[in-house]
């Protein structure tokens, strides 16, 4: 049911934790299935972001995507994050089964809020 | 949203794992959302049961549920363990929000199909 590397990011998550003082933080709910994800950026004066953590209520799928994804904005700029979509984040993980598809939504929006939170206050 | 006992099993689920040669092995998936759930016996000659692992696919209320009622089903007979319920799984969590009761279900039907398997072995 699983791809190995949803299995592999789910057993052993990149960049589970929390990020005090960051320069964004996001938080979303799935309407869905009720669970929700937390996103803490740690940005630099040159825009690129420096460090990223994670935590979530969600399910397997829910954390796969999310380590996933934070590993693919680490070190990009504000500007490139914003562009690493859902999609891009499935197929990095060799594709999700579609009853978890919400499941992925958590992340991209997470980072989303995360990065507006930045915006706002720059 | 969620009560500190189901965040207390949620960040430290008791009882995760997988036991080499159970007794009886129960594989059960949730419709709602696409979950699986796996739970392990070790059950000894006067039908105790001596351990108890779980491996889950699903969300956080999933793995504190599972972690709270292998806990509840740990030391019991078989026929006790028959009658631990979803409900006082829940009641033991202090409560989950009506969104997430359907996952709470995963742990009493996946020791429920253990204990089949292994009534069915002997
Ligand atoms: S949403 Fe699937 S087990 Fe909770």
């Amino acid at each position: 049911m699983y791809t190995e590397k949803v299995m592999d990011h789910f057993q052993h998550p990149r960049n589970v934790g929390e990020i005090e003082n960051a320069s964004g933080v996001g938080t979303v709910g799935n309407a869905k299935c009720g669970d929700i994800m937390r996103i803490y950026l740690d940005i630099d004066d040159n825009q690129i972001i420096r460090d990223v953590k994670f935590k979530t209520f969600g399910c397997g799928a829910a954390v796969a995507t999310s380590s996933m994804a934070t590993e693919m904005v680490k070190g990009k700029s504000v500007q490139e994050a914003m562009e690493v979509t859902n999609k891009a984040v499935m197929e990095a993980l060799d594709g999700l089964p579609p009853v978890k598809v919400h499941c992925s939504l958590l992340a991209e929006e997470a980072i989303h809020a995360a990065l507006w939170d930045y915006a706002e206050k720059h």
